[in-house]
């Protein structure tokens, strides 16, 4: 009963490169795992590769892929979110599985796409879309399905990683690394999607809606970058036993006592966690992430998060899935394309970030005066703001002293007010700097 | 077109009442996640119990379970391989689908029990019979099918790693913390299945199994136990940058430039690894395997390996896998129960110890005499040992200083002949006591 199953890979960038060469390394493999024979019959190219293995067939008119009814998959990498949508849409409508890697495309126009998939009954696969060639979303939909999944915090771009592992690790600052970053090829000559947070949350806004049960909404997600963040502050949050990481973080708020969650939190930030956490030992470009389910605890995920290999492992690996529902008759019941059955999603609202609740770093900037420290910490003891740490610094500055406070998590509105109010005081003579902290605890 | 699936839970001890308890708190998010209705009919157990929901029929009847034509899908979290495995063979006679958490029953009989499922189309699933709740058959056989798996080192024994972290975190000896072990109910009363590497190497030939696509063979298995780690050792590998951590390890070994491997290593020891390593940090109960794979490179899966919760959380995972499976007409093409279709296994040998390679941990006891660091270096140069490291510490005896080496990788053959050369040194005191090492380089 053996197939022969043949795939179209749409862009010959990095990752579709990825595809070609692991098929050829690892054929023998796929098929002592699948007992089917799997072949690229078409690559979607604009310009003819002599590279190519001369079977496959080179074709710059991609419709004519997706509507060739000979092609069982089509695997989509060629990025961005006006061709790429444009044939997937068309694939789905020819009654073809498809699988991408597209992040951004997913996040802003999932919701759509999803949709016309069922109605289609065809499957759109996207392990590769959120850390590369950790398989988070296989776990979330299918490994952790039987619990009920609290929170999820994750390292989820690895350029952004490796720029806060190396000031860190090196004491270097922000814009020397990115340039390295750069040169390297981790960083795009615009960086802004990495470094301004944008990435995480495209994955972000997939991984709550798989965790949750809710409709896919990057627009809601909170989205704080690391370009603001100085050396200064990777030093204190280190003395004080801290690590600043950039982490997309999604979380149900309950009320006490309550079962159902009021609201969802999704935000991306740098945030200081526990450096005994395994979550701030990973370092480099590496992914991970962090989730926080009943009755299973805390489980973590690590591995590569872009990079041909393992963006390839991942598009691959949802081939595989793809394959067990193609060799049998009635399709049937799949995995739920955002893990809950569509009827199910919750339309629990995304709180807004002045709803969120974190604890922070604050790092106030104060003339050398014994009274700005009780002034201070009234302050914040009038909002009922939590003090759990505080740093006074020698000063560095003639006369001036940094005071650095850690608090207990609090509802970012009340911190928005007592920031204010400290920064009305004539001790203090520059804006705070604040930074979110996450202690990561069960 | 949503079905009740009926389960039966065979077993009411910790898991079982785990399991229980998960659909007690969860069911609401299963059914959002699977769209159907699923409901525990029977439990198996041998004394009735006043706690369970009189709904569910209590019966000590196992077989009129297994035989009932109502139940779907039948849980075994009986444990040992008397009762389970008739249950389990009888179940799959009557054409049910199994989920069983039962590492030992299939170690040892495994490949009898797939092969009897295979023969009636029916899937045993045992997610929870590796790691706990960390979802590691799930990502071996499905997430990572497109890679070839080169090999894995996990720490997959919660008690074995709680009492190497406590040695070398509290520098308390092996048999204080077995004691409290067994006092917090990490460690069975007879702790030997754990401190002597007999669970972890059960879990390793099944990881092995769905790694390699080779034929279950604990009794291959090299298994040492951490009984004899002294605290000592434990320190000076600290003092070298290396953690102690009780690993299964499974490899595939290739002769240079060759393409197909021409043996397999399947070991359980104590082993040094570097102390940056993810793994190296992998403390207390928790249990973690990282597995190295192409073109995916490195990556790590972290959680609990024990307790009810994690272990319901990885059996009610399977069920709903399995009630995909049974939502469709046709069984369909389900994953291969060792990863890879049963034609396909492979009979590459799993190498006997001594033909094994890894780097060592020797530590020597010798009389303070300069010749004798001359005479040793000269002995494993002359078996083509490479020394990566040596601390020489001060004597703690009159006249005696214990020396450390630490070696590259060498066949363990080799190891034993240098080391029974160095044991008849006249200036050696004692028998030179020897850990492997593994620098989990990728």
């Amino acid at each position: 009963m053996s197939k022969s199953i043949k795939l179209a890979v749409l862009g010959l960038g990095t990752v579709g490169t990825g595809v070609l060469n692991l098929l050829n390394d690892n054929l023998a493999e796929l098929k002592r795992r699948s007992g089917h024979d799997i072949t690229i019959t078409h690559v979607g190219t604009r310009r003819h590769r002599d590279d190519i293995d001369p079977n496959i067939c080179q074709e710059s008119d991609l419709m004519a892929i997706v509507r060739n009814p000979n092609i069982d998959i089509v695997i989509e990498v060629i990025g961005g979110q006006t061709v790429a949508k444009e044939v997937i849409l068309e694939a789905i409508k020819n009654g073809k599985h498809v699988v991408t890697a597209n992040k951004a495309l997913l996040a802003e126009h999932g919701n759509e796409i999803f949709a016309l998939a069922e109605q289609y009954h065809v499957h759109v696969a996207y392990e590769a879309a959120v850390a590369g060639g950790i398989p988070i979303i296989k776990v979330m939909r299918e490994a952790l399905a039987a619990n009920k999944i609290d929170w999820l915090a994750g390292i989820i771009n690895g350029t952004g990683n490796f720029i806060m592992t190396e000031m860190r690790d090196k004491g270097r600052t922000f814009e020397d690394v990115l340039t390295e970053a750069q040169a390297l090829g981790y960083a795009e000559a615009d960086p802004t999607f990495d470094v301004a947070g944008i990435d995480a949350a495209h994955k972000l806004a997939l991984l709550a809606s798989i965790a949750f049960g809710i409709p896919l909404q990057f627009d809601k997600v909170y989205c704080e970058g690391i370009t603001d963040i100085t050396l200064q502050d990777v030093t204190y949050a280190q003395e004080l036993g801290y690590r600043i990481k950039h982490l997309g973080i999604a979380a149900r708020r309950y009320h006490d006592g309550q079962q159902k969650e009021y609201g969802i939190e999704l935000r991306v930030h740098p945030t200081l966690i526990p450096e005994d956490k395994l979550l701030a030992n990973v370092n480099g470009v590496k992914n991970a992430v962090l989730v926080n389910a009943h009755p299973l605890g805390a489980t973590l995920y690590y591995g590569d998060g872009a990079g041909a290999g393992a963006t390839a492992s991942a598009v691959m690996a949802d081939v595989m899935d793809l394959i067990r529902v193609l060799t049998v008759e009635n399709h049937g019941h799949h995995v739920p394309h955002l893990a809950f059955i569509p009827e199910a999603l919750s339309d629990t609202p995304v709180l807004p970030a002045d709803q969120m609740q974190t604890g922070y770093y604050l790092r106030l900037q104060a003339k050398d005066n014994l009274g700005v420290l009780a002034d201070v910490t009234r302050i914040l003891s009038d909002f009922g703001i939590n003090i759990d740490a505080i740093l006074q610094k020698p000063a560095h500055k003639q006369g001036e002293v940094p005071v650095i406070i850690l608090t207990l998590p609090v509802i970012e509105s009340k911190m928005n007010d007592a920031i204010k109010k400290i920064e009305a005081l004539d001790a203090i003579t520059a804006k705070v700097v604040r930074i979110r902290l996450d202690e990561l605890a069960s």
